[in-house]
């Protein structure tokens, strides 16, 4: 398959291309590196990268970011920002791909652990976390082409609790190589409309 | 207690003022009717009507939009609609009351089934119902003065039937009463940080 990974250089984009890029050519794509560069906030942005990368079998988003704030911090502007770029950015990647994707390909977006398991800070991750789990439910059922939606909710890596292990007191780091598994099974097997916890 | 109640003139807000009123002084808002009006979607235009109203015991808010059409004719401005809406409206009047709201008071939000149980045209609904799931499991924890959150998801309501069940095909309607009582349940109870099923 030809498989896009938009946000590959991050943690969670790095462990899924290692477990891709073994059967799959990947065009990798990230903010300011990559084959090419693009903004998911911006669906008009998403439109122009999937005509500049041509025909895909399976886009994977790893991309997204949201507010880690104290909830009486919070405030409508970065709340907004786990909206439009975690969960708007990459329903952007789905919407634009829906005529982009080939006949049964898939869609394969990131959430997190914050919905089930939340931490101090973590409320604006948790909203946009619950919502990709709603969308990948209510997109599943109308997708043409015999096009697949799911989404992976990976726990904290272990090659990411250096940085922010200090924010996840308590919780178990994932495996990296388990991470990379969760995309397989969603780009390489039939679910659909599923959150594919790793943990 | 004293009750605000945004969104207090839909079929669902009516039921919650229903159960509500039998034991509570109810302070109604709506978008053009009530006691006060509001754009949830304005977190100034909240704090402003919270300003005008004074201290209340507990927030209910059956407030909030989001588009209904086929996926294939969302674009990010009718999808947003959700998020600024359905989400960011109910999350404001959230933030807006964390100084407001007396201590050990409430805030009860409303999603809906979407987001368990999807229908055509439904994926912008879906990702705000399960976004808010999301909130009300990272807020509950980081909430000060006792202060709680929960949000209420019923199905179509019998009320709404007549209008809705067309796009609700074999969805068995729920019956006011019993939507009704689960904000009683999430006001009056000792629930933080649930989705409170009506089915």
């Amino acid at each position: 398959m030809r498989i896009i990974v938009v946000g590959a250089f991050g943690d969670i984009g790095r462990a899924a291309c290692k477990e891709l890029e073994q059967r799959h050519e990947i065009v990798t794509v990230g903010r300011s590196s990559g084959d090419f560069q693009v903004d998911v906030g911006d669906l008009n942005a998403v439109k122009s990268l999937y005509d500049k990368v041509g025909t895909v079998d399976a886009v994977v988003s790893c991309a997204g970011d949201a507010t880690f704030a104290p909830l009486s911090d919070m405030d409508q502007e970065k709340f907004m920002v786990g909206l439009r770029q975690k969960v708007m950015g990459q329903v952007n990647l789905v919407l634009a791909g829906l005529d982009v994707v080939s006949d049964g390909g898939s869609f394969t977006l990131t959430s997190g652990v914050l919905d089930r398991d939340p931490i101090r800070m973590g409320s604006n991750a948790a909203t946009a976390n619950g919502a990709l789990a709603g969308f990948v439910k209510g997109a599943a059922i109308e997708m043409p082409r015999g096009l697949r939606v799911n989404v992976v909710s990976p726990g904290m890596l272990d090659v990411s609790a250096a940085r922010y292990g200090a924010w996840f007191h308590g919780h178990k780091p994932v495996a990296s190589h388990d991470v990379g598994l969760a995309y397989a099974k969603c780009v390489e097997g039939a679910l659909t409309g599923q959150v594919v916890i790793v943990e």
